[in-house]
């Protein structure tokens, strides 16, 4: 499991505020917190903080570069005129976070993962909204797995993203990203990595964590292999890795967790 | 989630002594705790307790059966000798565990749950032992139900165990006995049902209740229905109730596993 760490995001109140005031504590806490905790790269969203996104994005980034030169951060952001600004001024190893699936935008944003070596997070939507069904998630994994490689993207720097929603008001939904990421990850050899947004599962429901941690054990097999998510979750972490030991994508030993923490 | 609560074994010390001392209270007690629990099915299995073993069935399913007329109870025993005696003369709905899947094995067994209106759990074993591969399990599970329709036993009556062991000893049978559900689910319409004595897949390892939870997610999607698994493990039920409503088996509601366990 590829953990992309979710918490450096301005909706919450400590970054938002760290963000306001340059504040590097708040910033160069969760960097640390997520990474002993397995993080594997770091998610940087402004959020509502404010409306000066790029300067706010490089900013959190200088401030995890200080410390860190080489965790790739995942720039997140819906703009491309952000996002074309913001990588080139990002130093070291990034996943530019999100495109969608339109073909205008995987044009833009394949060709400037693909300029600047990045790895690219893609939903499965398109100006027709998110899908409700598996055939249209699957359609738009494909046309993005055929345009990243015309741009010279090679799949194991694609990410697609087959958009999982709340389970209390789109209770298909869970479902049809399972069978989506089947169908998806025997797409190509190697095949893209499919990643979700795994907290918006459970999103304003009461069982946050449960829910999280089952959704996660019941994608993994279904194709799975990258999250945005919390890694400061220990159960959810332990149900990651734990779902990824009975695959046999690690060797089993008693202390098959501490292994996987250690080889990071 | 058909849940067989699997505590009534004589493997266990309190339940032996039990068995030996003709002492009603362990079986009372783990009776009450596991349909409490949300239990709808008890195992019963003398294990190593005595060799008198219909007289120790009996024994048991009477005393649970002077608490509650209408529990299913699973006789759990290799023994066709001993099944053909007890079956007979337990009372109430009754699951026969277990059958293997060779062809003289299944006439007996699909002939004496047709014939006493019981379940059947099917092991997908035979002469050959337990497969190592998918094609084996899934061609073993359409012979039992060929043979239990054959026999007159519908679908519904019919629990196909594919055998999970233990991730330690045999890493790579705990995606083979999802793969193998996968198609066995599909294989008749209604299917039969899919059970797995769950926690085998953890025996002899460190982290079992973790590794069971996470199994347990895991292979929902996959088809399991139903489990032989320890029903008073509350973080186990929760992720059997979670991802059953992560499949839309149940409506989301903010209480739900309250709600799963009210409808008992």
């Amino acid at each position: 499991m590829y953990v992309i760490g979710e918490r450096i995001n301005g909706m919450w109140t400590d970054i938002k505020r760290a963000i306001v005031e340059k504040d590097e504590g708040p910033i160069k806490e969760w960097t640390d917190k997520q990474i002993t905790a397995g993080a594997d790269a770091l998610d940087l969203n402004v959020g509502p903080a404010t409306s000066e996104q790029v300067d706010a994005l490089i900013w959190m980034a200088e401030v995890i570069r200080g410390m860190n030169a080489e965790i790739p951060i995942a720039i997140d952001n819906a703009k491309w005129d952000v996002m074309k600004e913001a990588v080139p001024k990002i130093a070291g190893p990034k996943i530019i976070n999100s495109s969608k699936s339109d073909p205008d935008a995987l044009t833009n944003y394949c060709g400037l993962a693909a300029e600047h070596d990045c790895s690219l997070v893609v939903l499965t939507i398109d100006q027709r909204g998110i899908p409700t069904d598996v055939d249209s998630r699957v359609e738009m994994g494909a046309t993005a797995l055929t345009m990243a490689m015309e741009a010279g993207l090679e799949p194991d720097k694609l990410f697609i993203d087959t958009i999982i929603q709340p389970v209390n008001v789109a209770p298909k939904q869970a479902l049809a990203v399972l069978q989506a990421m089947e169908q998806l990850k025997i797409i190509s050899d190697p095949p893209p990595h499919m990643v979700l947004g795994l907290s918006n599962v459970s999103q304003g429901a009461s069982e946050r964590e449960l829910i999280n941690r089952t959704y996660i054990s019941m994608a993994i097999p279904a194709g799975l292999d990258s999250a945005i998510m919390d890694p400061c979750d220990t159960d959810l972490m332990n149900a990651a890795i734990t779902a990824d030991l009975l695959l046999e994508k690690m060797i089993y030993c008693d202390s098959y967790i501490e292994a996987y923490m250690s080889n990071k």
